[in-house]
């Protein structure tokens, strides 16, 4: 590699709050010369003067990948924006896709993947601890795998208890998936199973309704939206008062506390 | 609740590195009057005047949590330190375990999880991004599970094609669970899978070996490791010269970029 060469970091800016953007990904912002992003993670941040901004659309992943893997090439410093992790349903897949799928000489780049706060993370934190236990994650978005295989991994997760945290669970062209996947969760898991809707945790609109399998609104979800449903031994904690209740699930399995 | 009431904060230390604490972590560290952990946790952090710190067992999870529920009644401000999330098989479960079954005043406490980075997503983001598309986390510890419910998880993240990442895959009583795990998923993954050691990540002895699910020694787990195991889409791409290889979980399924 020439010694001109420049470097590529994937930086995940975490789940909206500035409390949560780790100081790895602060100085790595800093640092570059170019940042590439969607146009409302770009700001986010404060300009710098001499560091170039290039905006994309959302659904443009892809090409924000190349655009980036581009840079370096000509002794450019990129970050690549990502919201959350860039390792969680996120850009680090994006860009790890273009660099097979594109030229030999992107794997000669140096590539930094600065992790971050996931969606499911924050929500957890915000209402107990959801996630204590043996947990999956999957994305509702079908725009790139069969519906039948979420169906599939739904009802595999489902069966063996697992908590489970919902990525993409709606998207104005599919309002109905997160409906769809509750349906199927309804087969496995009982009715009391306690479900959360976290919408834009960290941020000044965020939201967090707390209910049940039988009871959850699919309308509750949207694209700003995180659910989290429980496993068998999930607890609601009840408080005096007009404090909300804990939700976590033990370390233990088949023995209350 | 009285306005001497001290409160509690549960915080995530994140997998090892300074670079990964977010700003929250650090801020909450500095303004509480104790800091109940794990010695090696507490030695992490610089010494403040006036601090109180209570180190304690790492086995004794239960009892640090009833300790940092005592202390709040004293108009103590407490922080109970934890590696990684706090919510990821970590102190808030026990924390939380601790309110419901204790004390009917511990309900009335304010309690902040603060998330931290897991070591899951340092090691993934180390090499590229396994976990770039639906995954579980199950913890190998059987102390507090049945062995048979671990088999179950792991058979059904094998035949739904999750990528897997384990925690606790060894401890000194019990080395050999991980190869138990491997046997179990041999039955379901392909030989070719690929396999990530990721020991100590973000620490001064931090070392990663990728390897296949066949060849795969359970002597490269200790308590320091995490494992993952990736689907039937993870792929790796070679690099030239003495570069590691990128691994990483694309967002497609069935369909090779």
């Amino acid at each position: 590699m020439s010694a001109e060469m420049g470097h590529l970091a994937i930086v995940g800016l975490g789940p909206g709050a500035a409390e949560w953007i780790t100081p790895e990904a602060t100085h790595t912002l800093a640092a570059v010369s170019d940042l590439v992003g969607y146009a409302p993670y770009l700001a986010r941040l404060p300009e710098r003067s001499g560091q170039h901004r290039h905006a994309s659309d959302n659904r443009e992943e892809l090409v924000r990948a190349r655009l980036a893997l581009e840079l370096p090439a000509k002794g450019r410093h990129v970050a690549v924006l990502s919201g959350g992790d860039p390792g969680v349903c996120a850009m680090a897949a994006a860009v790890f896709e273009a660099i097979e799928a594109g030229e030999a000489r992107w794997r000669e780049l140096e590539v930094t993947v600065v992790p971050g706060l996931t969606a499911m993370q924050a929500a957890a934190a915000r209402i107990g601890a959801p996630l204590g236990h043996d947990f999956c994650a999957i994305s509702l978005s079908a725009n790139l795998k069969p519906w039948a295989l979420i169906e599939k991994r739904l009802r595999a997760a489902s069966e063996a208890d697992f908590v489970i945290a919902l990525y993409n669970p709606a998207s104005k062209a599919r309002p109905d998936r997160i409906g769809n996947a509750f349906s199927c969760l309804r087969t496995g898991k009982a009715g009391t199973t306690p479900v959360i809707f976290a919408r834009a945790i960290g941020r000044a609109d965020e939201r967090i309704t707390i209910t049940r399998l039988d009871r959850a609104d699919p309308a509750l979800a949207d694209m700003a939206t995180l659910v989290i449903i429980g496993s068998s031994e999930t607890r609601v904690i009840d408080r005096p008062g007009s404090a909300p209740p804990f939700v976590y699930t033990p370390r233990s399995y088949g023995a209350r506390p």
